[in-house]
């Protein structure tokens, strides 16, 4: 259901690939016939999320009033335009702007909700440090004018230079991007030096100074609303449990417990993909004292319990062992898994690897080279099946060796291309740019390996791969800024730059198609591909904006050109609407969503560097010390240094598990062990709370009861409390 | 002997805007002799140091020894140039680089130095991260070169694209910085849009993800170190003020004490500037029991006592009052006091300061503007004059009366540069355009009192003003790097580009005096003036360099002389050193100082933001309550809205403290009272301190024996004890 609704929100979002302007043009009868397709299908799921829910809780809920609406809109604009084509009128379809309200407002997408919502926390305050930046601004920008309009200066390209109060305005907003400095200065500055002064007093208060303030007042409120957010979950999670925990209860002696069969049932139907010995492990800790049942406390903890990523390692000997165990067990054999398990092995492969980025760096041309290539793929393929032999398979490609995947992927993806290539380019001499390309990429990140032999670059590497998931929030609320600003500049920018092909003889081929760009910078640095003229094109150029600079070249172009604000029916204001709506991009996408971005990083930057474990870990790995399945205990000293990794280091230390060292040493010895890697934090959601969970005292998780009453609606459906709570 | 030092100390660094390559050119001779002056204050500073020190302390602190080394160096540098000078032989004030050491190593520049040893202490943590970073880069680089450096690709300007690998690493590096983008994708864009995937990826690995990386290390080392630096200080801070207990204690029953009579002396000698009632206050919070004698415990929190400020309003009547009682006390005069006093009034001076700001922006030539300036002079003088009419002048004027002190000064600044500009203007003829500058920047200036009356701006204002002083630290640390690299970088650049007046006809004036640089984009956008020409050239082109942008075109001037190089002795490696020079700036200044900067601005607003009181000012205002001086027992509420704010409300907001509506409430009841206000934090120690002191458990404030035996050797001077520990 989930997979299926998010395809059609992105089909419905990748409809504009296909419509007018196209990147792959289809007809107009196709994309409408997709479009209504995707409403069908948000209506049919609005529906059925209408019959599980109460009514008054369904019709209370923003959300879907919301994405009634925007099938409402979608539907009537859909059908106007379609009217207005027959009898060859051409108009706007406006309603492309609200499909991204499907994305945000389906109860899958929790994630960038809860990031537009702090986002929306985060405006008042915001607002404020915005109103004094901008009254900054007009106060220089007055200071300007005085200083400079009536000195008769010119810029560069010869036109006034200060003249106008609104240009000089928009002129040092830009320059607090930094992107028009020092252009915007040097007429100026060469009247006389004392005018630098200006200038540099300018970045210092508005880029520095205000820059700053925005990313802290931004990552003070993240912090603070996430908190709030997280508290929230908390209690809410909370009190599901106390709810499951009435519908489970029996009377055991003076309290109300849960039996020992009725939990595992419970936890069996929960979490159906944990091992037993993993449930057992949590009945130990749940029932501590072994009584046969589970008192009111620690069947609280449960969802907390299941959250903790415990790795079970069936200790199996090696396959081949078993297979032909005499072959497997012979002295040749155990030089061979001893010599892989030595240091040496991993210092020689990164020299391998060296010298493959020395030869990828040489040229192709040589023939020896172009050998060299396989012999290195050949090298690359021997040690994984080294590997795959010293170590138990099954351990090797776990679910949570990530680098053991990515080598594997690698290596063998780039000797599929490189056959590939080979064989085509021999059989029909046909030199395939896009695989050698590929076979490129593949190389060059082969070297990426090296990083993973340094301790310190593993952990910061490790803390860069915990936070992709989040970092894919971040990715889905770009989406959607993206795609409303890449609609509104396509409907207002396009056609307006055209590119031609290097070779081209098309009358305007130089100035981009267009004769106001004529001697232009923005065509003599050849700019004409930064176009809106489709989908894929407004993505880039709204990169480039993001990335900040090239702001003032991209933009003479398109304030060239204010008529087309005439032809939707805009009136001219004073500053050229494009303006605007490069100031607006600015302001949400670098002010707003970029600051953040940062935030998020800085802060799980400083979780990751301070990692302490939270109470019902310290729980978990104590019950497995006790047990006797702990990897320290399992470890005997002569066996270092191979296995010396042990667990509270890993846990301190946020660092990434060798599994094939661990493997090793459970091989040997044949113990059943579990820990809990702290790579395992891969959810959001469990990220997020483990930002927090330390900051949350124990008391405040039962909140008043204006803050419950003040939980989202969706939060009061009492159907599967449990698999939610657990997730 | 502070400012002789400082003094000094500038007039030793602002040697290099007159020695060659020159501001104002001075002879040889007189600036070695002022060079020579100088060293030799520096020099008997140092033996008075010598004297008060013990020999060994002296001789072990790197300080003095690195003054020393300075001072030789300086000394033989000198006088080699000097004789080869004789000999017309050129060479090089290589030694003009130590010259910021002394700014650092004095004993004066703790803040400074302080910062110094932060940032020494983020490097080895900031070094990992750069290497992945920069193996990030050359990874990213490889790439490039097998993706795009067989399509023989041409940029904008018609040179090779993406061809050689250290020219690409080095595109990349600037591409980081984001100041070439989108121009180093325009040429593999145009050639298939795939290939802007490439740099999008590249864009956020390295510019999104590493920086924010570098500014969470470097704001997590700042905080770290900062951290125990505090700790080391509130520790000695301990010592000595137990060490000052013990040289004063006298016994008491069972217990050592201090007397209150040794106490007061003690506090007249080390604050002599605090009021009689205000160490009456400290000694009845100290002698909580009025017992005639303060315990250790009481002793050893004076320090803290003494650093929070507290403002005695001592409550007088209006000079007025007092001379003429008849008339001031009139009905007239009170109807204006009561006028002056109510909300109206400032909302009226609003108005006047919008009308203002658009009477500013018209045109000045019309005869009716010019008039109407001085109207709006007059009337912000009535404003002034009404103002110390209805509050106690002295009171008006306080020391904390920021705002009231800024108004008066712009005014009167304004209304000298006017009236002198008109006499200039009609008597001469002749039209200073200094002095018509700084009159229109004080205009201007004068709006800013519109922030003051709304609230929210008022806290955001006073946070940044509370943040000047440790700004200014980082204002020393900009200046040491700007001047090493503006020394280095006038030895290296000097005189290759040369900067000629609009309507010169010097033979290469369009070309910046260098024909290497005809027809280039440098010439053409007339960045003649960014220099290294002299001191304040580079100074400016360094602040450019700062700011980010356009780095690659001042950069492809310098490199196309790489002749300097060779004549100064260096090898001329592959990659051009102009290049190395500015990726070492950016390193210094972007990656390390910048981050810092960002980093305290981020923690100062933090802790604005969430200000709460700390144990002593709670103690302080709790004895202020309990002796019935404080603000709240002194308001009946008829007095509201203008007395409403009450000062426990002014601690949690960080406001300020609007000290016409105090003095107002304090003239109508005539009681002495005292309050401590948040905007008082000025100093930067204490602002410091009170970032952290929150965090900083009390059992911590006696660290382990090896961490006091670490702390700097200065520390160990037993002179001057209190008046240090209190200031």
């Amino acid at each position: 259901m989930r997979t299926a609704t998010y395809f059609f929100i992105f089909l419905n979002l990748s409809l504009a690939v296909f419509e007018e302007p196209a990147v792959y043009p289809l007809p107009f009868l196709v994309t409408s016939v997709v479009e209504v397709l995707c409403l069908v299908v948000f209506f049919g799921r609005l529906t059925h999320f209408a019959k599980v829910t109460r009514r008054n809780v369904f019709w209370k809920d923003t959300k879907n009033i919301c994405i009634m609406v925007a099938i409402l809109l979608s539907l009537t604009d859909l059908a106007i335009y379609g009217v207005l084509r027959m009898y060859d009128v051409r108009s706007i379809r406006w309603s492309r702007i609200v499909r991204p309200i499907f994305l945000i407002n389906f109860a899958e997408s929790r994630q960038i909700r809860r990031a537009f919502r702090s986002i929306r926390n985060t405006l008042p305050e915001i607002t404020y440090v915005f109103l004094l930046f901008m009254f900054s601004l007009l106060m220089f920008s007055l200071m300007a004018l005085k200083l400079f309009g009536e000195r008769n200066l010119q810029t560069a390209e010869g036109l006034p230079y200060f003249k106008n109060y609104l240009e000089i305005v928009f002129d040092l907003y830009v320059l607090v991007t930094t992107a028009n400095s020092p252009d915007v200065m040097m007429p100026a500055f060469d009247f006389s030096s004392w005018y630098a002064l200006f200038f540099i007093a300018f970045v210092i208060v508005n880029t520095y100074i205000f820059m700053s303030l925005f990313l802290a007042v931004v990552y003070n409120n993240y912090k603070k609303h996430l908190k709030n957010e997280i508290r929230k979950l908390a209690y809410m999670k909370h009190c599901k449990m106390i709810e499951a925990f009435n519908i489970l209860k029996e009377e055991e002696g003076a309290q109300f417990v849960v039996r020992e069969a009725q939990w595992k049932q419970l936890v069996k139907l929960v979490a159906p993909d944990i091992s037993n010995s993993h449930r057992e492990l949590l009945l130990r800790i749940s029932d501590d004292e072994q009584k046969g049942f589970i008192d009111k406390k620690s069947f609280v903890q449960l969802a907390d319990l299941l959250n903790i990523q415990v790795i079970t390692l069936k200790i199996r000997s090696h396959p081949l062992g078993q297979w032909m165990p005499g072959v497997y067990k012979s002295a040749v054999s155990r030089f061979l898994r001893s010599m892989v398990r030595h240091r040496g092995f991993v210092w020689t492969y990164d020299v391998i690897i060296l010298i493959n980025a020395i030869f990828i760096a040489l040229d192709e041309e040589t023939p020896y080279i172009s050998y060299a290539e396989w012999v290195f793929l050949a090298l690359y393929i021997i040690e994984i099946l080294l590997k795959v032999y010293t170590y138990e398979p099954r351990a090797f490609f776990g679910k949570n060796q990530f680098w053991n995947w990515f080598d594997t992927l690698i290596i063998f993806a780039a000797l599929t291309a490189t056959i590939l290539n080979t064989t085509l380019r021999s059989t029909t001499k046909y030199n395939s740019q896009q695989i050698l390309d590929i076979v490129f990429i593949l190389r060059v990140l082969r070297l990426i390996r090296i990083v993973d032999s340094i301790q310190r670059f593993r952990v910061i590497m490790n803390t860069l791969i915990n936070i992709v998931p989040t970092m894919l929030t971040f990715g889905g609320l770009t989406l959607v800024v993206y795609c409303v600003f890449a609609i509104i500049g396509m409907e207002l920018f396009h056609g307006k730059i055209q590119f031609f092909p290097a070779n081209s003889n098309a009358p305007h081929s130089l100035e981009c198609g267009n004769t106001a760009l004529k001697d232009s910078l923005f065509a003599r640095a050849k700019y004409c591909k930064n176009n809106f003229n489709n989908f894929a094109s407004s993505f880039i150029v709204l990169m480039e904006l993001t990335v900040v600079n090239q702001w003032h070249d991209i933009l003479s172009l398109f304030s060239l050109t204010p008529a087309v604000f005439f032809a939707n029916g805009f009136a001219n204001v004073t500053v050229q609407p494009a303006k605007l709506y490069f100031i607006a991009f600015h302001i949400v996408m670098v002010i707003i969503i970029v600051n953040i971005f940062v935030s998020f990083i800085l802060e799980a930057f400083f979780v990751e560097y301070s990692l302490e474990k939270s109470e019902v870990e310290t729980a978990i790995e104590q019950k497995i010390q006790e047990l006797g399945m702990g990897v320290q205990e399992s470890l005997s000293s002569f066996l270092l240094p191979i296995c010396t990794v042990h667990s509270s280091w890993l846990g301190s230390q946020g660092d990434y598990i060798r599994m094939n060292a661990y493997s090793d040493c459970l091989g040997l010895f044949g113990v059943g062990f579990f820990f809990w890697p702290p790579a395992g934090y891969r959810t959001v959601d469990s990220l997020l709370q483990r930002m927090f969970e330390a900051e949350i005292p124990l008391e405040d998780e039962g909140p008043s009861v204006e803050e419950f009453l003040n939980l989202s609606p969706t939060a009061a459906i009492p159907s599967n409390v449990t698999s939610e709570s657990a997730a």
